[in-house]
C-alpha cells in the first residue's frame, strides 16, 4: 500500500472527539433493542411518542439527578438541545459567554441563532474570573456555556472554588449557566467535583448525552432544567422533530437495567486511561517546553504553541508530515478585549483527542507534531 | 369501569394521523436491528456518521427516485426536513403558499421560520388554479407546499392536469414546489398519478418518510432535491443535530433487503382499506348532506360542516358525546383574500383520521359526530 505521508506510514488523525470504534458495544445494544422491541412495550415504542422523550428514560435520569421527570428533556443528541436552547433563549443583540477556547460547534450554534459569542480566557482551573466580571459589567448574557469537566477542547476541569464563583455570579447577575457534561463520568483519576447544579440549580441548565458513554449514533442526549423552561423547550422540540426516536431511548434504559452501563463504563475507562497517560507522556517527551493542562479524564488534551512562530500554515505542514489536525481557530469566540489581533486567535492552538488512537499511534502522532513545530 | 361519555362507552379519538398500533412490525424491526448490529457494520453504525444519512439508505432511495445519492438527505422524520428547508429558504418578508386546508404542523413550522403562510383553496382535484395565479401575481413565494396524494387533512389527490399546471407555474414564476408524499404508497384503489418531480424536477423538492410505512418512532424521513440545495441542507442538519441515527436508518435498509417492506406494505393496505371503506360508508349513511372528497388511500377523510351553524364549541360538544376531535382551525393558513372572517376559518372543518380505528369504532364515531352536528 502506498504511503500518503512523508513518514512512510498511515496518517494519524487528531481531529474529531469520537469514541474508539472498538469500544462501541454493538452486541449489548443489539441485545437491548431486541429485548425492548420484543417485550410488552415493543409496539408502543414504535409509535409516535411524546417529545419530552421516553418516560422511563426521563424517570431513570430524574433519579440520577434528584429532580422530577418533568425537569428532563431527552433530545436527539446534546447539540440538538443546545440548538433548541439557543432558539429559545437568544434574542437579537444578545451576548453568549463561553470559555476561551470552547467547543467549536457550540460557538457556531450560538452564532447561527443570532448571539454575539464572547470568550472568557480559560485557565488551568477554569475561566479567569476577573475577565468574566468585566464581561458581566458590560452586558448580562443570555447564558454562559461551560464544559466544567475535562473541557472540550482544553481538557481543563473547573475547580470547586471557581464553580462556586460561577453560580454566585449567575445568581447576582441573573443569567443561565449551561453546563455541558458529556465526559464527566469518564474520569480516569482524581476525585469528582460537584456540578454547578449541585451548588445552585436555580440558574443552571445541565446538558449531557450518551454519545461518549454508549454510542454517538443512538443520538440520545438530555437536558435538566427548571420545569417551566423544560416545558417551552419540549414544545419547540415537538415543533421541529415531532417525536422522539423511542427505540434507541428504550435501549438506553435497558442498557442500564441489565447492568451494562456500569460494566461498559469500566471498560471505557480501562481502554482510555492508558491513552491519556500516553499522550501526556508523549507531550512531556517530545514537546517539553509546551505547557498544557493535564486532564484527569475525558477525550482531549490541547496545547498552545509558542506565539512567536508563524502557525498560519500549521494544518498544511502537519498533513505533509502525516498528521491530520482540526483548525484551532474554530474553538475561539470573539475576545472580550477587541484589541487583540482577532483573526489569528487559535492559529497556534492544537486540540489532541486521544481516545480513538492507540498509545502507539498517540506517541507517533505527537512525535510528528513536534517535528512540524520544532 | 365508569364511562366518560354520554354514550356509555369509551371515547373515540379522531385526532392524530397515527398508524394502527397493531400494524407496527416490532418483530421484523427487531430482526433487522439485530442483523445490522451484529453484522460487519455493527460497530460503524454506532459511530458518528455523516449527516447526509446512512449511505446505503441514500443509495436505495436514489435508485427508487432515479437520482444520484447526493440528491438525497435523510433526516429525523419529514418535519425535521421541513424545518431545515424553512430555515434555509424563508427570508424575512417571504410568503409560503399552501393548500387551504393544509397540514397544521407544516403551517406552524413555516410561520415560526418567519413566513407569511397563505392558503390556496383546495378543491376535490387539487388547488384552485385561478386563486393560485392571483397569489403568484401578488408575490413570488419562497416555496409552495403541497401534499399531492391523499392530502393531510383533506384526503384529496391532485389530478394529473393540476400537477402539470403546478410545475408549469413553478417554472414560469421560479419558485420551489415542496411535495410531501408520506402516504403516496398507501393507495387502496385506483391508479397512481406521476409525482411533481416526474413532470419537472428542476423546481421540485420531494419530502417523504417511513413513519406511515414502517414506524413513526424510527424517525426516518428523507428529501430529494437538486445537489446544491441538498449540500446546504446537509450542512445545516450537521449544525443542528450533528449526526444521523444510523441504527434505525440501517434497519430501514435491512427491512427492504429482506423483502419485509413489500410484505408489510401489503399488510397495511389490507388493514387500512376496509377502514377507508367504513368511514366513507358511515359518512354517507349518517351525514348524507355533507359533501367530501372520497380518498383512494392515505390516512384522512375530512368534512366541512354547513356554514350556517355555529361550530365554535364543536370540540367541546363532541367531547361530551364521547368523541375527541382536532381543532380544525389549525389546518387553515391566512386567506389570500383578507375579506373573509379570518378567525372563524376552519371552525366547521373536521379531519377524520381513520387508520388507527377499527371499522366498528369508525361507524360509532361518525354516528356520534352526526348526533352532535345534526
Amino acid at each position: 500500500m502506498q504511503s500518503t505521508s512523508q513518514g512512510g506510514s498511515e496518517p494519524i488523525l487528531f481531529t474529531r472527539g469520537v469514541p474508539a470504534v472498538e469500544a462501541l458495544p454493538n452486541q449489548l445494544i443489539s441485545t437491548c433493542l431486541q429485548a425492548v422491541l420484543e417485550g410488552p412495550d415493543g409496539r408502543s415504542i414504535l409509535q409516535y411518542g411524546h417529545n419530552g422523550g421516553y418516560l422511563p428514560l426521563r424517570r431513570l435520569l430524574s433519579e440520577q439527578y434528584a429532580v422530577s421527570a418533568d425537569q428532563l428533556l431527552v433530545g436527539n443528541g446534546s447539540l440538538h438541545l443546545q440548538d433548541l436552547l439557543s432558539a429559545l433563549l437568544i434574542k437579537p443583540g444578545d451576548v453568549v459567554l463561553v470559555e476561551q477556547p470552547s467547543y467549536d460547534r457550540a460557538i457556531k450554534t450560538f452564532r447561527r441563532r443570532g448571539a454575539k459569542v464572547i470568550g472568557i480566557p480559560l485557565e488551568h482551573d477554569g475561566v479567569n474570573l476577573q475577565a468574566l466580571e468585566k464581561a458581566l459589567a458590560q452586558q448580562t448574557p443570555a447564558f454562559m456555556y461551560i464544559v466544567p469537566d475535562f473541557q472540550n477542547p482544553a481538557g481543563v476541569t473547573t475547580s470547586a472554588a471557581k464553580r462556586q464563583a460561577l453560580v454566585d455570579l449567575a445568581a447576582r447577575h441573573n443569567f443561565w449557566l449551561v453546563e455541558d457534561i458529556p465526559y464527566r463520568t469518564l474520569r480516569y483519576k482524581g476525585e469528582s467535583i460537584p456540578l454547578l447544579r449541585d451548588l445552585d440549580d436555580r440558574h443552571t441548565i445541565t446538558v449531557s448525552s450518551f454519545s461518549k458513554l454508549i454510542s454517538p449514533a443512538l443520538r440520545v442526549g438530555y437536558l435538566v432544567a427548571p420545569v417551566e423552561l423544560v416545558k417551552k423547550l419540549t414544545a419547540l422540540a415537538e415543533d421541529t422533530t415531532l417525536a422522539p426516536v423511542l427505540p434507541t431511548q428504550a435501549a438506553v434504559v435497558e442498557f442500564h437495567k441489565r447492568g451494562y452501563f456500569a460494566s461498559n463504563l469500566e471498560s471505557l475507562k480501562q481502554l482510555y486511561a492508558p491513552r491519556l497517560q500516553a499522550i501526556v507522556q508523549a507531550l512531556k517527551t517530545y514537546l517539553p517546553n509546551v505547557a498544557f493542562a493535564e486532564p484527569e479524564g475525558g477525550f482531549f488534551v490541547s496545547i498552545t504553541l509558542p506565539e512567536q512562530n508563524d502557525y498560519s500554515d500549521l494544518l498544511a505542514r502537519a498533513k505533509q508530515a502525516g498528521l491530520i489536525l482540526t483548525d484551532g481557530r474554530g474553538f475561539f469566540a470573539d475576545p472580550l478585549d477587541g484589541s487583540k489581533n482577532h483573526e489569528h486567535l487559535g492559529e497556534n492552538f492544537v486540540r489532541l483527542p486521544f481516545c480513538a488512537l492507540t498509545p502507539e499511534q498517540i506517541e507517533e502522532g505527537v512525535r510528528r507534531l513536534a517535528a512540524v513545530v520544532a
